[in-house]
């Protein structure tokens, strides 16, 4: 199985208002509530390509109930989520109608305890026993140390588990160090990693910091790799409307299955790009539209970029 | 017992954010969560103040649960409220704390079909058997008819319990001619019902339109009655600053308590003032200040209006 881990999840609330006016009162016209976390939707998305997924992290309180009710029914995911005292964050997604741009609030997440840290740690170990790749995703909940990624990245090397790692600010910083297989910023979480805004540039000096293979995405410019085998450029489809909230969690999908699959990077580029764009065009994050993923898996060139290496 | 009904209760969310700015992402720092809906508003205050509440409504789901947790650890108050299938709402206030308004997020509630409606009206039947006053509170959930509160009013008065009724639109246009005891009107609701912003007026043609006693509450001005034994206005306290969430709220349980506690109507109307300013002053819906509640009722001069009925 592919292990996700999204040690911060949450239940993605979506409210639609009319419009939204700040301090006026609004009645909400639509109520849409799932499990989310960018590790559920890399796993959701993982299991519709038709894998055997793992999902674990912290889960507690009443929304981590309705959360882990939320999995019940998702074939192909298998809910190994750590219990926490503390209760499970909530995000809000308010939608403009008027306008269609949202508004997004997000808790911080349950205080985790050194205690449930340590239980998370020795439940993960025992996961990656029967995994054949992990992916760890998103924010650190409190209490959670900042040098989580780090840990969890030299468990899944020792045992020869092949780890990507898509987070932001320290807990990159941290994590790149313990040497992940990949590491998939965007484009401002590149920036901030190595000061440098010229994608090139920054993705060696990630490589430099401990990364095997840097794939940046780059929202509509698409998606840039920097790998041991050489370095390719895959550019996303044209016209890409929609929501673009999940698009990298379904590029972190297509790049884990490549992998567990064997396939050569040009293959796992193009996969990363064909799902994050039918992603875009799909409702909610973790879903895409499976007819646009076939048609845009024959559409999407991949470049090599020998010089960048 | 005092009952109080709360078709569509809340739970009630409130998150501080640094400052609210549309269309952008924002880090939620602080979350509070308590149960609410206004008839479960009066019945923390009616608590409060020494008297027995049962509260019913409706509940269900999730959330609903959570609600029902939040009740159990208040002393003084009875849970009665009937289970849906639906989820009981949430909603959603943001404090910017950079200028400290509020923007509120109301989901509409759970449908609620015609059996369960059907059971909710057996179980108020068998409470007002032993209720000494009925306080009907509030919106209506979707399924619920537009005419409930006029049923619920007449079932009061059938049993000879005094009700007091606090919506607006057209759930306030049908009931208040059903003949309740008692309305509780503010300015809007009150404008809204008869067409006239006068409130002298439009007080006079509420009760026209079956209510026995119209008070009105005017947010600074405080409120006015207009009673089958007279007419009387109770200014608010000066330097009312705060959170006015609630504060009507407060009114309705000092209104009610000082009718089952059989007062005249200028000490009613002395203790509403007193206890909506000193909700003002206390931080959330249904709590009040209790040092500034018994200062203020001492200060708050009632005035006859003879004239006006």
């Amino acid at each position: 199985m592919i292990l996700t881990v999204t040690l911060n999840t949450a239940l993605d609330i979506t409210y639609k208002v009319d419009a939204l006016r700040p301090h006026t009162s609004h009645r909400v016209t639509e109520v849409t509530e799932r499990p989310g976390g960018k590790g559920l939707n890399v796993a959701r998305v993982l299991a519709a390509l038709g894998h055997e997924v793992t999902v674990t992290g912290f889960a507690g309180g009443a929304t981590g109930r309705v959360l882990q009710d939320g999995l019940l029914g998702v074939e192909g995911i298998a809910d190994a989520l750590v219990p926490v005292t503390g209760t499970t964050r909530r995000t809000v997604a308010v939608v403009d109608a008027s306008t269609g741009d949202t508004t997004q609030l997000n808790e911080p997440g349950p205080l985790v305890s050194p205690a449930e840290w340590a239980a998370f740690q020795e439940a993960y170990a025992h996961l990656l026993g029967s995994a054949e790749a992990v992916a760890l995703c998103g924010s650190l909940p409190p209490g959670v140390p900042v040098g989580a990624y780090a840990t969890l990245v030299r468990a899944a090397r020792a045992a020869s588990v092949p780890v990507l790692l898509d987070t932001s600010g320290e807990p990159l910083r941290r994590g790149i160090a313990a040497r992940p297989d990949i590491v998939k910023p965007n484009a401002d979480e590149l920036a901030e990693l190595t000061g440098s805004h010229e994608p090139a540039q920054a993705m060696r000096d990630a490589r430099r910091r401990g990364a095997h293979a840097v794939v940046a995405s780059l929202g509509a410019r698409g998606l840039r790799a920097l790998t041991p085998d050489g370095a390719w450029q895959a550019p996303a489809p044209a016209r890409l409307t929609g929501n673009p909230t999940g698009a990298g969690d379904s590029a972190v999908a297509g790049l884990l299955s490549g992998c567990v699959e064997h396939l050569p990077w040009p293959q796992r580029l193009a996969r990363a790009v064909a799902l994050s764009a039918a992603t875009v065009g799909a409702p909610v994050a973790g879903e895409f539209d499976a007819a646009t993923y076939e048609r845009l898996l024959s559409e999407v060139t991949v470049t090599d970029q020998a010089g960048a290496a």
